[in-house]
């Protein structure tokens, strides 16, 4: 599968997707420069009025609940239907749905009104998604992996869709094949937006790549080893390791996720 | 009071306070990040349907009218309003309510309608609100110092509060006790968001302890101890200062507390 | 033109404009950092209710339609209005007025209704506003450069206004005279924000010198040499050269200005 991430994240570096992304004011800026050093062309298109025209030129969607404006809200059902209809890919990173029940109300409004690829979420969201019991403390999942799995499979086979659950081991599944992520740093709970950053990258990569569990892969196996590079580099010095966490996504090369890439199928 | 600082500090990282923001969109990820690297929980939950059901979960409040919108103005009512009722600690940021009328109104509107634990301002902000002349110019303080401590300890007294005025010398009062935090370096005004994440770490503060007044010194001593270190490190950048304020809150040691601290009794 | 453009950068710092500015949420922070490190005060009021009391402070007002919500946009219209009744400087950035319909109609909208000092934008807004074809990918320009000039000088006739376009080389013109700026990095390419700061940098020297065509090619020319500074110092990272861009910006000496400024006029 190493060989497949290699070529994907060429491919984003190639073709430069557009991705639109409608998230949360937070780490908007993060995700934005993030998805510029990884190939990527970000747009924060986010206007209700702007949404559905836009959708004609975009490579993908990715919307992000964080701090969702009412604004935003109608501008994510209009842009996400439209999206659907012109089959980009959709990523849909549902914050705090464990926590809060409008995030999930939201998210549920959206993957019956539209055709969401991917559902990227930490434990504590995809087990509230899944209907299963998540252990939440406002955005953070404080969950201990149990049925973690067995969540993500269950959730992806009821939206025919693919679930990547982020954590100490990430997750990627569409209900059949199950891939496992095991690259990471601790250094990433240190900053806002790690989590959101993940999600845009997902946009990216299944916006040049058709099989969505491995483009998912592909995004948090980057994300992974950038933040292991970034960490060796800045120590555990939280201001330094976000800055060199961009670098780090911006140098990535083949031979480094062939080296320290850590994915299998489970 | 050094001691009580180290403690309330060791509290913080201990118990990692859930805080929730509703703050202005210049400086949201900056609060977000330096709130991780001292040890709380952030958590930007700003949608007014979401408000009341998070304040049951949360740890404190913090409340920045840097460039509140309607909806988050409708948000910070409810949320202040809900969080009285459930005893939680509220820090309110009157930015800019010297220059802005709309501002003066909204923080009155707030210590009219809620339970407001600190009002963390610069001169300019808590004279204003004291009914006093402040100088002010757009969102700084030109203020000259003078008659500090009198309007601080008057706005206290008169909405039973603590007053945490930031300047080259901080003054956090209760009206009757009145604290003095000497700490702090110049490069603070070279970056925006040194005001508003100052008035986070407040909120992480009183999350822990009782007593709002050493509570709130103690957060803006870190601040001020953080941003030496800082600036230590970074000389006269202020980008590199800001990321090396970050890593200085994380780094923050109860010895440089005790070593650099420069708080005591007016 | 040097020593005219060492004289405005030099007012800036002495006289500290305020400039006020309605932005998009993802480069706002480092609108208002970049403010601050090249000498002027950022305030970034946009709620509608306040935008013409503050219009009366105000030095210059920047506005960029970047995100820009419904309440930005009664936000945008009335200060803009009221700017142009006190005579204060207005700076419009038509983010990616090329690409969605909304965003050229807001910037119609402004162009009739207020007195815009400089247009600031890219070859493609640029020349979709002049009414030429520009070639536009989502926010980004694709456009070879080919008849910049002419559509720069035919919007600023149109409009009685300044037109400064960004590029490879940066063309500011009034429709009769017409500059050159050749600073820059490739690097700019790889951050989001490098349009808007310098967009901002415009607000900033247009609120301290009455010649628009040269304070607009200051602010681009302290932009771009700030640009090869950081780009040196940081090497091909963008992370690092996004924090040094800042340290570079608040370091521009005269001399620096002097020894790498590329300005002429056409």
């Amino acid at each position: 599968m190493l060989e497949q991430i290699v070529q994907i994240l060429k491919d984003v570096r190639a073709r430069t997707p557009l991705v639109q992304a409608i998230t949360n004011y937070v780490t908007i800026n993060d995700c934005a420069n993030i998805l510029i050093c990884f190939g990527a062309s970000p747009a924060m298109c986010e206007a209700a009025e702007e949404v559905e025209e836009f959708a004609g030129v975009i490579s993908s969607l990715y919307i992000n609940l964080g701090t969702l404006t009412e604004e935003q809200h109608r501008a994510a059902v209009l842009a996400a239907r439209k999206a659907s209809e012109y089959g980009r890919p959709i990523v849909l990173d549902p914050v705090a749905c464990g926590a809060i029940s409008r995030k999930k109300e939201v998210s549920l409004e959206l993957l019956d009104n539209a055709r969401i690829s991917v559902i990227k979420g930490n434990a504590g969201e995809i087990k509230s998604l899944a209907g299963w019991a998540g252990k939440v403390r406002g955005v953070d999942s404080l969950d201990d992996g149990e049925g973690a799995v067995e969540a993500c499979q269950s959730l992806a086979l009821q939206y025919r869709t693919v679930v990547a659950m982020t954590g100490k081991t990430d997750i990627i599944t569409d209900g059949r094949r199950t891939c496992l992520v095991d690259n990471g740093s601790d250094m990433l709970s240190l900053i806002t937006g790690s989590g959101c950053m993940a999600g845009a990258l997902v946009a990216a990569t299944v916006a040049v790549a058709d099989d969505r569990v491995i483009s998912a892969a592909a995004a948090l196996a980057a994300m992974g080893v950038a933040a292991e590079s970034a960490a060796e580099a800045a120590g555990a010095l939280p201001g330094t390791f976000r800055i060199k966490l961009f670098d780090a996504i911006y140098l990535l090369t083949e031979s480094e996720i062939r080296r320290r890439g850590l994915v299998g199928w489970l």
